[in-house]
């Protein structure tokens, strides 16, 4: 069997925890496996480079920071090659070029456009563990390049697919994928499986277990994907194709993600172009738009609604300020701040109906007031303002029974 | 004009640093000049990798070592090219593989074969000042490997001979090279010039100002060298090919080195091969043996002397005695550890005789015992008792006027 193994940041946290990843590295390659391992700095190093960068330049050149970045990896690869080593396994380190990621060119955030692995296969062939650098990759032309936070369970994944891996075991700081945040609901079951789309949108909705991308990739070339902690021997979740256990239970989980903020223009009047404007002008920006509502309201005039990430939200208030003063005409702009979005997820919502009437009731129930909806074909978003959002998790919780294991139908 | 900068781990210590580099860059591209600049890792950062991969292993694998410590100056070269574009000039980051330096496989100390320097033609061609990794290369296989400490001095020069620089100059925190250390002899002088012969055994005897490979890559390809001060506009020393006026002076420096022992065998029993067999064993140990002395003395007993690195003092202690024992049969082995090797060098003294007279009469004069004698044809060592070692440099200093501007004849 081929197993590919991504150990984050905290698991190579100093060489003691490196050790402690490199007896793990070698059980799974005493139980006979061919064993690739990706790793990401140790936690803190990408953070303590990039301030470095802006202590030089307040817009640091992308090319260059990422021959600055992918450092951190380069220095785990051989720490854990050194371990693994040291304790009689043969083991072999590789940066994303000796790795042959190959990348775009689009510096800091590069996607992935092949992995021609040339030198690995040698090293399996010879019983070596290949510990390959996560986040990292090389242009056609020979410079460095990184994927974006959280780009090491990409690397993970791609190599998965590329190699043809029979999993892909994601280790982090949690047992697994949850059915809501157990910080905030204490009953929270943890899933044995989940689907790649149920994963993506816990992924986008803020449930930092794994990065969106990575799944994207994963369930592209149909990886299995095994989340689980890197400090103890739980079995953790399985992330796979959808099957039809999973489609029995209509909700996997609740999120809730307070990274937004909302941006409001009271009385537009309703002329074309409107929209079109506004958002042209905010993606010009690259400020990313997750919800828009707008709705006709009295006197021909119309509210509209959109909400942004809140590291974005000054300027996007600025930027829509200005457009509407110059082109819009609405009575007024305004932001809030202290809005969560709460949303729950499920493939089994494709075949049953009434999970957005029994989520509105257990919300209007407890008093809680909606301010915008979107819905996708297994979610449903709502954003409520953020002081309620630890209660609306509970309830949603109890309400869709997620604490209670669910069975087959 | 073609001007390669080498600038230390000192100069490039922290950001600040790195900005006050960028500044001089940027006034010799000013003066219309294409750069290639070569810096080392910030001072410190190193040490931090090798003690890092200490607490992993005690015997670090030295392919990884290579992959770990070469880090240090992938983040200088991206820290200084990005102050350098931050200022507005055109410049780029190359690393060892992107220089196209390959390297021999003898990972953490190894050998430039060749300078491929593909992609440093295009950017110089497009204005732009290239920022080089020192001290690391890149196998024929693709392996990173590393040039041994100094490295970054061997990568400049060894820039400097492939794209036929006009000069090389090497920053570092002294003004260039000295008739003596400043700090034992208040009137030492610093040399206008100096030949690659003199500082390649001033180098060799300790001077620290450059490394030895990087000299011998000089004579080897006659790159002019300038050693000068990071910290000032003062001019330096310049490393040339011999010339006529350099002859004229018989001493040109005057250098004092306690980094060795003595090791000595008493009453070594006059048989064929006594040497060749201790020396062999040593060297098969990896040790290198400096200054060796074999003196006949009273029934056909002889004493035998030699230095090594006080690094190695205690294991070629313990190796001498167990060959004495099982071999050699001399009457005692001993160690002696507070010894300096006094050295006085000059290319003068090719056409000059009575240095070593000279130099054995000071010694005297001030009742400073010698232990034993090397010479080379531009130097003459004496090993003496550590505590005299300033006095004797002084003294070694007044006596051949080292103070004293000298013209050629």
């Amino acid at each position: 069997m081929l197993v590919v193994q991504k150990y984050g940041g905290t698991s190579v946290g100093n060489p003691e925890r490196i050790k402690n990843v490199a007896r793990r590295v070698a059980r799974t390659r005493d139980e006979g496996h061919d064993v690739i391992v990706v790793v990401s700095a140790m936690s803190g190093e990408t953070d303590k480079l990039v301030k470095l960068a802006h202590e030089i330049s307040e817009t640091p050149d992308e090319r260059e920071m990422d021959t600055l970045i992918s450092t951190g990896e380069r220095v785990t690869i051989a720490l854990l090659a050194m371990a693994l080593k040291d304790m009689g396994y043969k083991a072999q380190s590789f940066t994303g070029r000796q790795m042959g990621i190959i990348t775009d060119t689009a510096h800091t955030k590069a996607r992935i456009e092949k992995i021609t692995a040339e030198r690995v296969h040698d090293a399996l062939k010879e019983g070596k563990i290949a510990v390959v650098a996560g986040f990292q990759g090389i242009t056609a032309g020979g410079d460095v390049t990184t994927l974006g936070r959280g780009g090491s369970d990409t690397t993970a994944v791609a190599i998965a697919a590329a190699l043809k891996a029979d999993v892909c075991e994601i280790y982090t700081d949690v047992d697994g994928v949850y059915t809501a945040d157990p910080n905030v609901v204490p009953n929270a079951r943890k899933l044995e499986k989940i689907s790649y789309e149920e994963m993506l949108e816990l992924a986008s909705l803020g449930a930092k277990v794994l990065q969106t991308r990575s799944v994207e990739f994963a369930a592209k070339y149909n990886v299995p994907v095994h989340v689980r902690s890197s400090f103890n021997d739980n079995p953790g979740t399985m992330v796979t194709k959808e099957d039809r256990e999973m489609e029995a239970v209509v909700v996997s989980g609740v999120t809730c993600n307070k990274n937004e903020a909302k941006i409001t223009l009271v009385g537009v009047p309703d002329k074309p172009g409107v929209a079109s404007r506004l958002f042209g002008a905010v993606a010009n920006d690259n400020i990313v738009v997750d919800m828009i509502i707008q709705n006709v309201g009295e006197g021909g005039l119309t509210d509209l609604s959109f909400t942004v990430p809140k590291t974005d939200a000054k300027k996007a208030l600025d930027l829509t300020q200005k457009i509407n003063a110059a082109d819009i005409g609405a009575k007024d702009v305004s932001l809030q701040e202290n809005i969560a979005k709460l949303s729950v997820v499920g493939v089994g919502m494709r075949s049953h109906s009434g999970v957005a009437a029994k989520m509105f009731d257990a919300l209007a129930n407890e008093g809680i007031n909606i301010m915008m909806i979107s819905t996708s074909e297994i979610k449903i978003s709502c954003v409520i303002d953020a002081k309620y959002s630890e209660l609306a998790v509970r309830v949603l919780h109890d309400v869709f029974e997620l604490g209670v294991e669910q069975v087959a139908a």
